[in-house]
């Protein structure tokens, strides 16, 4: 099975819903079971898997980040992105899912999200398939 | 190898400790050696590996994740559940284990939590596994 | 294929960047592409992925954890170390990471680390290549 790649724009700060690309992605490598690997290869971005149906929950996840993980005047980074840094390994660079029936096996209420914490940007995802 | 799934009953709020149930799935599955997809398919809830021995630390989890992932009044979703969602994606919906002699290869003081933030609950869990 | 283990001697706190080693292992399983479960056994550290080229930035990750998940005087545990167990989880114990061309395939500035919440200590780090 390839490595499936592709590209997200993003504004300053975001979260993308990528689902229905990785399904795409999977109905093409006609695996039917297995297990789909969803990896952003930045510092400042991660991948998280949420609600999908009221956008008020996205926006509030983005508010309470920046309130728990602000920036501070102690931090040394000279680039004044770390708390972007700090969000992507709290959230973390990848989720692993569960395929069947040559889809996504997630909950009714859940999307997988390209989350932007430094922005904007095109950013990568990459898929890799195992059965 | 097919995947499992199995429910769990939560309170309000803890951690329900799935290891043995994992595991009696794994010896099941008669594979020895591989990986284990354990993930949950709920956008309140999450999956977390910590301590197993002093039930202390669960609750001193629970009680800062409420103090760093608070209510908060700038929240918009009407469901009034946002810090729910949020502890969901800084813990994660999912954990890979390795699996070594037909179980999980876990550190002597871990155990595999079922995390419930907006209960009382059935929560789904499935499990796959990948040799 | 084997499950590659190896130690990691940390000192009180800190990252430390196992990418080079993890990368030598799978050039040793002779697996082309595929993934890698990088799974730190321990309950006080974490794997995490971030930069690897100005270490200003762990440092302050490292600084910015302590300020957002702080000794609280409620925590029961005796220990003491509820704090570094709250990290850990947090954080997450494991990555999974793809490979591609015998290597990790990590963005430009993506190193691999273990992060030790409570050391210092010898500490754990297990790997498990799935085809």
């Amino acid at each position: 099975m390839s490595i499936y790649k592709f590209e997200v724009k993003t504004k300053q700060e975001g979260f993308t819903d990528i689902t229905y690309k990785i399904n795409s992605y999977i109905e093409q490598s006609n695996v039917k079971e297995g297990i789909c690997v969803i990896y952003t290869p930045h510092t400042t971005a991660a991948i998280t898997i949420n609600e999908n149906a009221d956008p008020d929950v996205v926006d509030d996840l983005l508010f309470a980040l920046d309130k728990i993980y602000p920036q501070m005047p102690e931090f040394k980074h000279l680039e004044g992105n770390s708390p972007a840094h700090l969000k992507s390994s709290c959230i973390g660079v990848s989720e692993t899912v569960i395929i069947e029936n040559s889809k996504l096996l997630l909950g009714t209420w859940q999307g997988i999200y390209l989350c932007e914490f430094d922005g904007p940007r095109t950013r990568k995802v990459y898929l890799k398939i195992i059965k």
